[in-house]
């Protein structure tokens, strides 16, 4: 295939999302000394704002330099022990590793298995809890990423709550928060895992982990194996502005600059542009006659569509060409849906015009591995969506 | 009108255009000293790649700290003398500003004028050198940005041989050099001027002047005023690798690093890129029912193409929701077609799927200024060209 | 020599100079359409904010791409006629040049030469205006870059007002303007002129000139060639928040945050650092007995020191052990001076530690080319003053 | 204190360090697809690269986003089993964290205390070694970035072997590899650690584990809890060229730029740069009359100097003197020498008159803290060695 080397690269993948210009300004300054007297004056305002992008008010949020997947596992070592019966549920790639870290770290797991195409099932949730009091913990995947899956993360709470469960509860928002909403607080979510490279718009290289104040208790009787990960050493250096080890300073003045940018604009108006971008990419979708992995609206995903493939056609192709032909990174599918769907990740910072860009190289490349789709009905579909949406918006501006 | 903060602003006029990430890479350096002894390291290769740029061999190329205007009057100013007669046409703005310029300067100009959306006239050109033996100089407008029209310099020569005129030969090569064939010396241009903010790929700030050995002859017996744009001076310090002045060595830095990438991808390459990617914005505005500036295809512009919106809709306002309302910025009709054109650059570092972006964006700008297009009929019609011809070349390199 | 490539090369030339971090950081940023609506944003702070960098309230600036002599060709060229009668003095390279322009561009120029070390001579300028009424300017180089002179250009004025001429006063402030006090309005200096990379802390590319009413007055009368420096397109396109040509939008953005760093320091503060940190330079020169190319200390300039050598020492050797030895660059020796002198450029964006280390570099390199220095000694001077300064200066911050 | 904003800040604490210009542009790099086709061509060639920096033939290299303590833990719970009895010494801060860590993890430790100023105790060892065979792993910590003491790892491993020991061998290189003279296989090292933000001159971020075929084999009967840091993961999608999370995308660009920046000047010559200017520090404070907390030669540092203030001067008084009267960061005395020492650290991206800059801001730093000191006494001790060191060097190049 030829590989055209001009121009951008077209980034749709659901994370690591594009660092927008003003972020990417702010990590190329020169290295400091993160043990300098005013080094706290740039750390704790992240504490703080970060505590309001998880919508958490009495607690903590931790930062860990580390994938999102060094916060899953702070997350359990530090309120668990060993031998705790743990509540989850499987309908992804995500959701399947994170039940699968939980076996081995020591836990004893339920785990509810639903279709790939839905989200956490609540009623057997219930049903669970009703019937096992000794239930510790419930894990939710919020936004399951590889399935373009959103569940009802209250709802959980709610749940448990009808069945008389104290539990904890544990969500995976890597891919939700920031750009879909979340309230650690008022949905009664005790641990609250997110990454840097999704909505929080920059590169790979920090988890942050959302702490309520009950699981700060919990922590107390927690005597897990932990060193790197541990609460009290961080707490101990956050108190005092600093970390317990040598922290990422470039990312820490990315993450800055990201937070200015999120509540310049302010939160709701990060998820409603995030509904709205994703919207006309579902429109597209429906356009070209295709179908979504998630089986019904209730689950559609604002941060990332995975788009089944019409039977006979390969998704890993139309990734492959549209990486090689025509520069634009889709996400495949992976493990159970390998080949089956191929992903739009639209999270982040992205507008109307790139999404109709990822549409439209969408529609060549599915066209190019075979599949019969109409090229332009998808972004045609997109463009009316956009132009009604913007109108509407500037209405209520005005 | 809202405007949309987030994503990359979509950059679709005929310069400046988008500066590869190479290229900015290579500007951001901490300052150095420009009369160190190792900065002709720098220099050097920088004279020599541009002679190649402009197919020039037994001249010189020079580089100013200037607008391309600067080198238009450094051209006049170092060649001729004040009451020469010299050859123009006119036939948009840039072509006019030229001709402004060349009378301001004393110079005794038959001016040509065509319709906005043709260009330099050879037959007109012919019959006028056949008549009037002092014409010194003559000059033509390769590609006109203002109504994306391309003329024919070799044709310029050609009827100046026939015509038996050993005129200087000048050419305003701004938005072709780079981008569109251009042999300076094969097709007898004496003195071609460019800038850095188009098929160069870099910020504005620098232009370069192709310089014929002849018109360095010429440059003896011209004694017009200059200083700042004199070739004598220039000579002098370009022939130890330095400036007369202080150059500007950050874009120094990124000519190094875009003809680099000019000469990887290989010049012929690179042209047959942008006729490819023009074609397909052809095939897009034709699918819309909509037509050019450029009368016919003879003058098709492959770097820019101005097109004509329907009867009774305002193009500058097509400009103004396309900008603030879709974040794409396209260029506007400049005064004798101001409002009856918007115009979309298609030069420098772009792919296909960025021009899909462009269209889709000019779709809905038109449809919200008032014009009867049909959405996604522009974008269907250059993907179908974009497929066709991204296999074509992936057959042509296997 | 050895040419360690590791760490900072530190540079000490006076001008181009260290660019900040925000500077540099504000620069690199996408292309933008210079078109767009929103683009006077931008520029119209500019201009205001120049003006207050240069003391001018009642006139304009304009801004050129170009290096700083083009603004000297603009201020002669849109103010003088040809066979005007002006006064110049000179005393070091760039005051030579100036002259040297100024008879290019066919002035009748009456030229005061003095020793080099020297700056303007008031009292030969005022018995030149007494003697020649016809006088129609009078040019001052405020800061002699190759001799480190700094001269008095209120005094000029007030010799022209003693002398009964009105004539316009011409004021190259390239290595003085935004690092040493100039008041434009103040001092009656009708054309100012300086580029980017000196006080301006930007990149070369960009060249100011400042320009009084009376000077727009003057203008109207003069009919010398001018096309790229006009006034009259710049004035135009200013009011508009644009630009006759392309502007380098880089360097725009790059001088707005230079402009709101020099405010936010304030520039009387700025002017007392430049003092502060080149009287610690002073100091470090008398310590290693040696002397300046200013030949009292009325004329010592705060930009840029000029040290004279130990006879039988070579200047040119200094620089070049500094610069592939100890990857420092110095100022060399520039014709006249070639040899005797090598010059630190102590402007823009520099510290006292920063001072120190061009220092001991200084000492280093001076040894190795055989001069008898004692290695420190210049340092230690330094220091001990610099400890006196930085208390004072912390006392009064209090 | 007045805190001058201008210039930059000179950073002199034993990491993280200086990041160098080409390894800055390298990481300021839009984001990209960590599962595109081509990110392996990223990848493998960093793991080449890092076993030729840890001198690693038939083991592997583990790259984990994390702090250097990330790569401690990774090194215990992948090869240990809770209960081993391993023999460690503690001697600094850093010794000291390690032992803590490998407390808390469940390890039987036996410790050795030496005075901080010395080393890893290798006859202590040896007795230890030969009484007791049960123990299962030796700690080294090769440089102690909290006194500048540097140990012999070979030494280790020969007592080991003189012992009769085949104990795994781990060694925390942090502070050592890539600038101190470091051969993981030839000296018998298992688990070497080392991070990014020292000698490999990128931002903090990343860890590296030089793991040897042994180490690799007594992972298969390590049963510690893992997840995050588990080797087996890794493994898994190293040899795909992937890793088991999304890696930090940036400073995998970075490492590529610092791994091309050592190779080219040649590991020996890196280590022998950092001699060079390490010396040249020493030569300094013995010129001013100080002394080290390395109590003797055979511990000396060649990446940071913990210097001795003299008795009644509070070293935390000297660091926050340097930092906020002379901006310049120096490291301070921790825990059990806190006030007693500061530190400068001499590694990765510097050159001589960078090292004489900081010895000059230490000199006023000192004297405004109390200390008799002469100024410029330490500068021009470091400025004779560096003139006779260059002049050796060039001569030896020649």
């Amino acid at each position: 295939m030829a590989d055209m080397k001009t121009g951008v690269t077209h980034l749709f993948v659901p994370g690591p999302t594009n660092v927008p210009e003003p972020v990417r300004c702010a990590m190329n300054v020169p290295m400091q000394d993160h043990r300098a007297p005013d080094f706290p004056e740039l750390t704790r305002p992240l504490f703080t704002g970060l505590k309001a992008i998880f919508g958490n008010e009495s607690g903590r949020v931790f930062i860990y330099p580390s994938s999102g997947s060094g916060a899953w596992e702070a997350a359990i070592s530090n309120t668990l022990n060993r031998g705790d019966r743990v509540l989850m549920s499987r309908f992804g790639q995500f959701s399947q590793l994170w039940a699968d870290m939980a076996q081995r770290l020591g836990l004893d797991v339920i785990c509810v298995d639903r279709e790939w195409g839905e989200g956490v099932p609540l009623q057997d949730y219930e049903h669970h809890l009703r019937n096992d009091p000794t239930i510790r913990a419930v894990f939710a995947t919020h936004n399951e990423t590889a399935t373009g899956v959103t569940s009802d993360v209250a709802g959980v709470r709610q749940v448990m709550d009808a069945a008389g469960s104290d539990a904890l509860l544990f969500v995976d928002g890597v891919s939700s928060i920031a750009s879909i909403d979340f309230q650690q607080e008022a949905w009664g979510v005790d641990l609250a895992v997110t990454g840097s490279q999704k909505g929080l718009m920059l590169p790979p290289g920090l988890s942050m982990l959302g702490v309520s104040a009950k699981a700060l208790e919990a922590h107390m009787s927690s005597t897990m194996q932990r060193c790197y990960f541990s609460f009290e050493d961080m707490i101990k250096a956050n108190d005092a502005g600093s970390f317990p080890y040598t922290p990422p300073v470039q990312l820490l003045h990315g993450l800055r600059a990201s937070l200015e940018l999120l509540f310049t604009e302010g939160l709701p108006q990060v998820f409603a542009r995030h509904h709205r971008l994703a919207e006309g990419v579902r429109r597209g979708v429906d356009g070209l006659g295709l179908s979504l992995c998630a089986v019904s609206p209730e689950w559609y995903s604002d941060t990332v569509s995975a788009i089944r493939v019409p039977e006979g056609i390969d998704g890993a192709e139309v990734c492959r060409i549209g990486y090689h032909r025509y520069r634009t990174s889709f996400g495949g599918g992976l493990t159970k849906v390998a080949g089956k769907v191929f992903r739009i990740g639209h999270l982040g910072d992205l507008n109307e015009v790139m999404c109709l860009a990822a549409l439209s190289a969408a529609e060549m490349a599915l066209a190019d591995a075979g599949a019969k789709v109409e090229l332009g009905a998808g972004v045609s579909a997109a463009q009316t969506y956009y132009r009604e949406a913007t109108s509407a918006l500037e209405a209520q501006n005005r």
